[in-house]
């Protein structure tokens, strides 16, 4: 028996959970994997209803859940912060959840944006840590309001936090380097010898007090991983070559901030935002992990239709192998690869095409049940 | 009369400034200009033979020049930091170059990675902050080396330092909407209304201090500016549209680290390293500004004629403006532009062809006298 609890959040959260959730019901019933779910209510909604963000009630249900699936949370009418700082941080941190999984694959049927290049050579990972860095909400103000103001901002990062941080990524090198993680391409990167490799992506150069940090931990760790190949790009040029050679990377660690930048950049690698999955885990499983699309609440085309439910699909991929089910996560998986790559297939207008949510998700467990 | 300091610097810095120089000089001659030059010997070699990284004495003789042309910095022997910290940002910041200015522009003849987009999509000018932030290197260690080390990096951001990196971005977009600034393209895009627009692009809602201070500043300073149009993005969607929709920026005001990121996916968007030009700014002219290209000191090229000169010529072309002699830096960018749409002019490597450093900068040379 595992809990879900379900934060379907703010504009197109609710479209995309609905079909992420239609496909974990089918897939709990067929295996028996015994899921429930529990719906939570939160985000703007409630936020602009109450004046509430978290309460400490709702958190309490949330700790004992197995997994959260949230859709996405922000709205226009909310201030900047309050809702990423007070509901989404604060579970990320709360919970313990200090590796946020960021799989960057680009699967056959799915255009990328960048010339000449295709599945064979988008298919990375990224793992972001969670818990730290800029986003520990360290800072002030001097002066504030005056001609004299400062402001500052804080980086802290702990040798455990960065550590457990990187063994993960050097863990999961490991297991791309057995197998294909990942379904849709051949094996033939893995016999070129481009498995096996992590990427620390920092900005050892400036940044000499936190990834002086950062720099030792990756040597020591790497050093405990003789079998697995490791470099170093500065976060400038790792962005540069995200674009222009995507291949040279299998799994890159980095720090939270730059893990932001980069998966973003990396989304669009993948068809953009649609289809880019991403979980906030906590690896030991004392708190729950938290699984969610990359994409944001889209006010913009809320209600429409038009949202791409691929990216919470792929999410419930990540929620499965979590909760110890991998062959009903490779069946997600290997039924969005199915559908993305049959022309006839329905497609939401981010890919080119005109079928709704709700067709793409009932397309995607169709494919799931006549596998 | 103006003198330039010129450090050629490393790795690939003297082969690209020699032609820059070679350039200034005829352009000197040709139009009375008045230009000296005077040699600075700083860089790898300088600190690996003698110890010294910036000598009082050198950065006297640098603070008495008009402008420095610097090559590239960087040599895989000397530790990370120590020369970017002691030589590269010590410059920028001890000479308040508070604005580092990097135009974003794709010229005719140059290959994007990007699909389907051209010169008329990718014109921007990222104005990036370069005196503050995580830049001005505050942080520290407790309990280094032990398993309860903490690191921490400040991002320190003034009021009036953010102000005045926002009043120069605005001006320059009103400069940018009356006037072609970059040669090259038509004026439809003007036309279209796509000038006069600045982006902020931050992260207000997770750096809730410092990125408050910028949000406040660019609101504030916006009102003084009722013609521009103002809009604001999250680093990491900017990210994502710098390569989506190049076209819905026109300038980019930024904090100095999320400005070294996303200039280098702009030189990318603009076809590359070889052609990325930098200026750092002391708009007030207190102190010598610093004109380079983006790239660094590229040591796999180095000695083999492979390096492109374009990103330091273009560069050139922003030490013109910036010393006042507009007319020779339109020059020296619409020869760069003959160049570069021209098939038969020679190209280096990185821009599909098999010319040498020199045989480009010459042919720009030509491009200018034979105007
Ligand atoms: C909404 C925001 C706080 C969040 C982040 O910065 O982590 C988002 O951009 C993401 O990447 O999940
Ligand atoms: C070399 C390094 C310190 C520098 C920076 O980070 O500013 C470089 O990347 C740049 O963009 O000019």
């Amino acid at each position: 028996m595992a809990t879900i609890g379900v934060i379907p959040g703010d504009g197109v959260g609710p479209e995309v959970i609905r079909e992420a959730v239609a496909i974990l019901e089918d897939l709990g019933a067929a295996r028996g994997l015994g899921l429930d779910f529990a719906p939570v209510d939160l985000g703007s909604d409630r936020y602009l209803r109450t004046g509430e963000v978290l309460p400490e009630s709702v958190q309490q249900e949330l700790s004992r859940c197995d997994a959260i699936l949230l859709g996405a949370i922000g709205d226009p009418r909310v201030p900047p912060g309050v809702l990423e700082k007070g509901l989404l941080l604060r579970l990320r941190f709360d919970f313990q959840q200090y590796i946020n999984l960021r799989p960057v694959q680009l699967f056959p049927g799915v255009e990328t944006p960048i010339k000449g290049k295709g599945p064979e050579q988008i298919d990375l990972v990224v793992v972001r840590e969670n818990n730290e860095d800029l986003y520990v909400g360290a800072g002030g103000f001097t002066r504030k309001g005056t001609p004299e103001e400062v402001a500052i901002q804080t980086s802290i990062n702990t040798r455990a936090g960065v550590e457990r941080c990187l063994r993960y990524a050097f863990d999961l090198a490991g297991r791309r380097a057995q197998a294909r993680v990942f379904p849709g391409l051949s094996d033939a990167d893995r016999a070129a010898g481009k498995r096996g490799l992590v990427s620390l992506v920092a900005k050892t150069n400036v940044l000499t007090f936190a990834h002086d940090l950062w720099d030792r931990a990756f040597r020591e760790v790497a050093a405990d991983y003789p079998a697995i190949k490791t470099d170093y790009h500065h976060v400038d040029a790792c962005c540069m070559r995200l674009v222009v050679s995507p291949e040279r990377y299998d799994v890159i660690v980095t720090t939270n901030m730059f893990g932001d930048i980069i998966t973003d950049l990396g989304a669009v690698l993948q068809g953009g935002m649609g289809v880019a999955a991403s979980g906030n885990l906590n690896p030991e499983r004392t708190y729950p992990s938290m699984f969610e699309p990359v994409h944001g609440s889209a006010p913009d085309i809320a209600g429409t239709g038009k949202a791409n439910p691929i990216a919470a699909i792929l999410s419930i991929g990540l929620l499965l192998d979590h909760l110890g089910s991998p062959d009903a996560a490779a069946d997600v998986r290997s039924a969005v690869a199915r559908v993305l790559a049959d022309p006839g297939a329905p497609k939401t207008p981010d890919l080119g095409g005109t079928a709704t949510t709700s067709e793409v998700g009932r397309a995607v467990r169709e494919a799931i049940a006549a596998k």
